[in-house]
């Protein structure tokens, strides 16, 4: 735990398109008064992660440490952290700074925030390029760590600070939350998969769509969803339509979007949460 | 006047998938006790009219009588019409009925009703297809007839039944209807060239965004709209981001939407209202 505390940190990066992941030593600021510094014991994988190793998107900047679905346990914190206190379980999404002051900022949506700094590749105020949670310990300012409960398991909480919160916060933003309605989870990965554990929590009816069979048991079983449709069976697509409060559509891939519309109810509401890497 | 009282009329069919129009003579039901006859005066043409034509969406029936921008003269009423008398200016869009019971006929958007009946192509109760406005007169339940005021020519109301009803809808519903705000209208066709007239008789800024410089002068002097992008042009694009409370869609054509998404300030909206004939 000692080593923790000092600036020097390893972990693994990617140091070119190759996408290739090797060990890494590098250096973290000292802990100023409103940082937060813990040790790291848990990092989701993010399907961005991996497009940003290979620079999919063009704008990554080598070495890449990936990582932002952080999890750990705090170790130090500055001297006007009032929030934390070494021994915290905390975590840290996928920003860790914001300008605090524009409009988006004091309406609590710093991830709008046009100065928003993400947490592994972006740029931060001394010139650095962050670096992400493939490390041993992570350094951020007070407003950006999150508190976890004492009841969740640390490993399963991770990735709820992207994925997770990717489908809640537009659930909770379009009312998709309240019990005794039903809605659909096109696609079961990553997100799709928390978006069913989370609607079924609300007491939500869910129904599951994918293109084959293959994750019926899955999505039935496992997690607990209601119903499940294969998309491209159109005698069964016929008759859900009309049936569903919302749509949470988690599919990346250019698919259609038309059969779905039809499954909404009158003032139903579709939410893409999938960005598709050709423009639709 | 006196032969629109009865019940036989003269109009334009489509009679196959050529598309190709011609006298028809057929008939239309005796004024009922609800209902309102018309003579036409003037009659949109919407690009629903051309594609149902040609039967591009594959279920025309045939005899088709276009027409559902419909304007006219009120040359009878049934015994228990309260709203209109004959004289009376009025119009009919595209639905001449629905169930009148159902969630989305008590609130008010008849539109969405599953029993709702349309102007050209539809099935009446008694079995027979309706028959469009591209005749010498209408019939049609009161419910269903719009009064026009005196002071709006009618020759350019025609289309405020269909094009305009689309594009005015989603502004009131989604609240883009506000002084001061700062809209986008991409395409400037049919739906879009009313869109700006909308926003501008509402004290909105509009920016108007084409695929080329073509329509400029139409839309900065005919239309009156304050800025106008070529969405061609990244440069142009990337000066516009974030500036935009709402944008109005109106490109049936499929073309990318990430870019103008772009355009949108904190909570912007975007509306799109062309179906596109591929799925996306």
């Amino acid at each position: 735990m000692g080593e923790v505390l000092k600036k020097e940190a390893y972990g693994l990066a990617v140091k070119d398109e190759s996408g290739v992941i090797s060990p890494f030593h590098f250096s973290r600021r000292e802990t100023g008064e409103n940082d937060v510094r813990f040790k790291v014991l848990f990092c989701g994988i993010c399907h961005t992660d991996l497009s940003m190793a290979i620079n999919e998107w063009g704008f990554t900047s080598y070495p890449l440490v990936p990582g932002h679905e952080i999890v750990g346990v705090v170790t130090e914190v500055g001297a006007k952290v009032t929030k934390f206190n070494a021994g915290d379980k905390v975590g840290v999404g996928y920003m860790v700074s914001s300008c605090g002051s524009c409009e988006t900022c004091t309406d609590d949506q710093e991830n709008y925030c046009p100065k928003m700094i993400l947490t592994s590749g972006g740029k931060y105020y001394d010139d650095t390029i962050t670096y992400g949670g493939y490390s041993d310990h992570m350094v951020c300012e007070e407003d950006y760590i999150i508190r976890i409960p004492e009841n969740l398991p640390l490993d399963a909480t991770a990735p709820l600070l992207c994925a997770g919160t990717t489908v809640y916060s537009p659930m909770k933003y379009h009312g998709l939350d309240k019990p005794g309605m039903h809605i659909s989870v096109v696609g079961l990965g990553g997100l799709g998969h928390v978006a069913v554990k989370f609607a079924k929590a609300m007491g939500i009816k869910v129904t599951v769509i994918s293109t084959s069979d293959r994750k019926r048991d899955e999505a039935l079983t496992r997690l607990g969803a209601d119903l499940f449709l294969v998309s491209r069976d159109p005698e069964q697509m016929k008759d859900a339509m009309g049936t569903m409060d919302g749509i949470i559509d988690t599919v990346s891939a250019t698919h259609p979007v038309l059969p779905i519309l039809d499954l909404l109810k009158y003032k139903g509401k579709l939410i893409m949460v999938g960005a598709p890497d050709k423009p639709t």
